[in-house]
């Protein structure tokens, strides 16, 4: 018997799972999965809830994993939605609420294609799905406590497909084998203060603070490399506070983020821009203290065998020839990295944090289908 | 009988005249001057306080005017002064008290030094003396006043000496033949919010702004000219105020003071910038408003036979050649350069405006004694 995506998505949404809330997700898709044959635990760290689901021996030779998080953002004002948030409501083809698209569809739709794929075809191998109830809040206890309690108990992946929406505006046309990387800097720029007739005798912060910026936007840090973007440097704010138009003020302060790819590094970005501090320090006499906060490093799964098979598939089931991007933010797919190659693929991101997210119906079968081509041709 | 100009010094700040108070010090000296001959005249305006007094023809061929306040800056925490600041108390050789340098002793040492002229040596002309009750506060009802009266009522001078203090550390040292002028410049830079990820979807003044600033502080204004400084161009703010490391502002916000010299103006000021400003704008699409506040004009009184002649007598009186400075902040000069040349000679300025300000009596009668110099070489 087939397992209706559709309905299990609308079954999930129906669990009021906000970050960190179990809301009962993870206990249905526990439950189904262990009627379908998977060993099910729950791998809960410091109130985070945690699934992980193995179907096929532990450690055989070939394992195809998925994942993904039943956890959603909030609602938000709860009179805007046309249909409540937590209804799972189907209409004009769609189903409504929060996480339709982001992402209780991806889970159900890879869910349902594995069920099915071990009931009519049970493969030579092992299939892996950890689903975490914390993508959308801090992150420190979801999937990274999934990756950790499988290296202490020697479970281990081949290949990781993650279910989020991948695709701006059509089924099928992006793929995501990798991401920027992103950090924050912040400068603090101290100098002498002073009257504005007597600059000789004051060094102004804003000056150098200027000079600096300057040379960090006037240039790009890239020109982007085979697979990625250029990199990419914003100024978020710069504030001194000094309402006197005759003082030279003493302190100014300025934050710069980083979207980098992997021509960078957090250190080879903070050793480039610390160098030109210090240039611009010996210039002007004005200390520039920085310091940095890392969110992600870039990473990428290169083009071959896995990605070659995972576009097929989309290529196949979609007609559509997807785009291998790394393009936008980040994803639990950070983490997935360091334990085996990572793919992402999903359905259309266009309703993801919105009131009235939804989702066509047949857009999740469809996401069904390729999640099933992908099994059959990895065991094939 | 010659007058004490260190006992009318310590008269006059027995006066406590705090902007815009009288106190008794313009009462003092029409009394004064009036006993020696001058023809008095109160030419208040608003309730700021003024003097004007002549000896001699109204629109005598040859004209002499000295300009100064009897208005003093408030003397702060009473309990901090070693002697009452409205005492005049004399001790080791000093006059204490607020206005003891800026400057009650100049007024009193030209006051004195006309009186003993007149009397001894009454000359083939006019001398004229314009004092004012706010050259401390906003000064729109002070000099100015007193120098509208004198149009509308065919009053003229030929030369004009500002009493101020001009010397920096030593008597004789420095006259003061101009003054740069001030304008400070408010930006704001309007750009398009957006996800630091995407900026290709933003617009981030901030980028504009560091551009602009950069610009405008990267290379002086000029080189100084024959009788300036060079101008001086300080930013003394920049805000935004943007507390989120993901997004890219919509506006930033920043100030900059310019002290500019006789190679510049207002208008060729604002004109340059505006035009940097313009090609900023069209390289990021971000919109950058400027306006602009003058406080004052540059001026310069050109070396000649009047600067020579006040250099001359300076130099005879105290065996120093006096630099002929255009430093410094603003003085009344800048309204009194409109109606004939003008320079500035006066005291050491070093305890101006501080707890405890004092003058050396022997100063007081050195400068009454330059004075002097200047009106017999005048009317010689």
């Amino acid at each position: 018997m087939s397992t209706d995506a559709a309905e299990l998505t609308a079954r999930l949404i129906r669990c009021p799972s906000v970050t960190p809330e179990e809301g009962g997700a993870l206990i249905l898709l526990s439950d189904v999965l262990t009627a379908g044959g998977f060993e099910c635990h729950r791998v809960d760290r410091n109130g985070v809830p945690n699934l992980f689901a193995r179907w096929g021996a532990k450690g055989a030779a070939r394992t195809f994993g998925f994942n993904g998080h039943t956890d959603v953002v909030p609602p938000g004002d709860l009179g805007s939605w046309t249909h409540p948030p937590f209804s799972g409501f189907v209409a004009d083809g769609m189903i409504w609420g929060r996480g339709a698209t982001d992402m209780k569809s991806g889970v159900a739709a890879f869910t349902a294609a594995v069920l099915d794929f071990v009931a009519a075809t049970p493969p030579d191998g092992a299939i892996i799905l950890t689903i975490t109830g914390d993508e959308e809040g801090p992150g420190r206890d979801g999937t990274r406590a999934i990756l950790d309690w499988m290296d202490q108990n020697g479970e281990r992946m081949d290949v990781c497909i993650v279910g989020e929406p991948t695709n701006p505006e059509v089924f099928g046309e992006m793929i995501k084998i990798g991401r920027r990387g992103s950090m924050s800097l912040n400068f603090v720029a101290h100098g002498v203060q002073g009257h504005v007739a007597y600059p000789h005798r004051a060094r102004n912060p804003l000056h150098a603070l200027v000079r600096l910026l300057d040379q960090l936007t006037g240039a790009p840090l890239d020109q982007g490399s085979e697979h990625f973007d250029p990199s990419g440097l914003q100024i978020t704010t710069i504030d001194c506070g000094n309402p006197a138009s005759n003082v030279i003020p003493e302190t100014a302060r300025a934050v710069v983020n980083i979207r980098f790819n992997d021509l960078h590094s957090p250190d080879s970005l903070f050793h480039d821009i610390r160098a030109k501090a210090d240039l611009v320090q010996a210039e002007t006499g004005v200390s520039i203290e920085i310091t940095s906060n890392i969110s992600g490093e870039s990473f990428l799964t290169a083009p071959g065998p896995f990605v070659d098979m995972v576009a097929e598939v989309v290529a196949e089931q979609t007609n559509r020839r997807p785009v291998l991007s790394t393009s936008g933010g980040t994803s639990d797919a950070r983490f997935i990295k360091n334990h085996c190659p990572v793919v992402e693929f999903g359905l259309v991101g266009r309703f993801m944090h919105q009131v009235d997210e939804r989702v066509p119906v047949e857009e999740i079968h469809a996401l069904k289908r390729v999640y099933g081509g992908m099994l059959e041709k990895f065991f094939s």
